[in-house]
């Protein structure tokens, strides 16, 4: 992409076109490489997004959950953009055609846009891309960022850290168990909701009320003790009560000092993000190469050489850096 | 831990005491940096061990089959390694107490080791973890190690990069697809596994069989076609076949030379992941601590610095590395 192209495009994206907003999230997505020159370009926000985690088991129902948030959202007049973290393979990048087609309704709204992030390329790329896209949304002045992200998978379940506000959806497991219980999400939601429409619904919701009375465990350091909110993504039913509790958590960690806690520790990990990746290309382009062939000889005859091959190497390099600091 | 109790625990694990493996494998997990001083009192390996992947949706009968070819393979001898990558939470570290208990039968053979890793921690730990217990499996002799983890996440996929012969289990899934399919896993399989007890397990059998005719891109650049393989992982009908592709598929990767290329671009991978550790300490401890309060302001206040703050980061780093160079 040329220098004068990505200035046409942050041209149009100042201007609220979504055709340069979806361009940029494919540049960066594909060369990350290009998010230098393409933040560079940007005014710092107007306002910080607020963004929303909102995870489950697959066929839990996060996407009418989601088409039903977006359009309660919209009517109020909030703008939205939505990220999808899709559970598709790393090795054929594809994403589950039937959430996207179940998602375009709502999408198709004037104040929304949905993307889906494909979990291929390396582990780390999906968390990249996913920041990289809140940034952008930020920037293009999303007031509220949806992260919908399936409750399996480690690198799937990472990108929620990015999110103020996490929803974990709840449904029934087989026998008396609850399906977020069993994969060990449950603990990380700051507010449990249950599909009223599903068997054995309001039993879940009763047997969270009473686990979290009893547990200290989900009550985090700010002293919130999550909420259980019935909703009905098809009637629209339990969705003022679940907006509500929404705002009642940002003001509850905005209060507590606990929300720009969060956005400092997180803009930590980014700059040390971007660092490993410049360095990484360093390694790749600077001293893979003088690795000399007799070295990787050894490394394939002995493995557990590798250790001590790459503390040889880490030494060089940092004595270079030492003896420049003197 | 002392560097006396690692000698000590060398000694042990020398005479193939598996408390000492075990030791060894928990004292990497949760210190990475102590690889380096355990792995560099270990000898080469004596041979290379076998290493078989194998994957398939939550529910497939992964542990059963385990349970089976162990069985069968301990009988012919050869000793076995088993690494389970389980799908608990990140949050949690918890894993799945059903899977452990139902692999405990084999395991308890004197031939076989097996050991769950948590995916917990950081994005990037899996995989390092996963290695580094094949390289102990190795140095402890196992001529065989199988490594079972879940079709779903990016992370837990990406462990297959460290089999030799991957084993894609299939089942029935909604209508008429094969679940597999839908998750995008079949295609990384080098031998197709059909439960025959399965609901339909036949007729997923004869329609992988079509597809693999029909598709192109299910031949490896080596020409290797994947075979289908029924089992009964009760009655153990079918293993005698599985176990045969198995050898099939090392000699065939064998003879084209793409054995040896596995295990070069792994070691490649393994001396960058390393490095890439070494950098990242290297940032926190020794760059982090010089950041000045300002730029951290300058970044929270505009989140777009972050990457020209990351640049200028790097740029300083490098004229050092460049100016000792002169």
């Amino acid at each position: 992409v040329q220098p004068e192209k990505i200035e046409e495009l942050v041209e149009k994206f100042k201007q609220k076109d979504k055709s340069a907003l979806a361009r940029f999230i494919s540049l960066i997505e594909n060369e990350p490489d290009m998010a230098s020159a393409v933040f560079s370009r940007f005014d710092p926000p107007q306002q910080p997004s607020f963004i929303i985690g909102i995870t489950g088991p697959p066929g839990a129902g996060k996407s009418t959950l989601i088409n039903q948030l977006v359009e309660k959202l919209t009517a109020q007049g909030k703008s939205v953009g939505v990220i999808s973290v899709d559970p598709s393979s790393p090795f054929s990048g594809g994403a589950f055609l039937g959430d996207r087609i179940r998602m375009s309704a709502s999408v198709q709204h004037e104040l929304c846009f949905m993307r889906s992030m494909a979990s291929r390329g390396s582990v780390g790329g999906l968390s990249r891309a996913t920041f990289d896209t809140c940034l952008l949304y930020e920037a293009f002045g999303f007031e509220i960022i949806i992260i919908e992200t399936v409750g399996a998978g480690q690198s799937e379940v990472e990108v929620l850290k990015f999110a103020d506000t996490i929803l974990v959806l709840n449904v029934p497991g087989l026998g008396d168990s609850i399906q977020c219980q069993k994969a060990g999400i449950i603990e990380i939601g700051d507010i449990l909701v249950v599909n009223k429409k599903d068997l054995g619904g309001e039993e879940i919701a009763v047997q969270l009320d009473l686990m979290l009375d009893d547990a200290v465990m989900f009550i985090g350091e700010s002293g919130w003790r999550p909420p259980v909110v019935q909703t009905n993504s098809i009637s629209g039913e339990g969705f003022d009560e679940l907006i509500e509790e929404i705002w009642n958590h940002k003001n509850h960690i905005t209060l507590s000092g606990e929300l720009v806690e969060k956005h400092k520790k997180r803009m930590k990990e980014k700059l040390m993000d971007v660092l490993q990746f410049k360095i990484r290309n360093f390694i790749l382009e600077q001293i893979y190469p003088k690795i000399e062939s007799s070295v990787w000889d050894q490394i394939n005859q002995n493995k557990y050489s590798v250790y001590s091959i790459a503390g040889d190497i880490y030494n060089t390099f940092l004595s270079k850096l030492k003896g420049s600091d003197e």
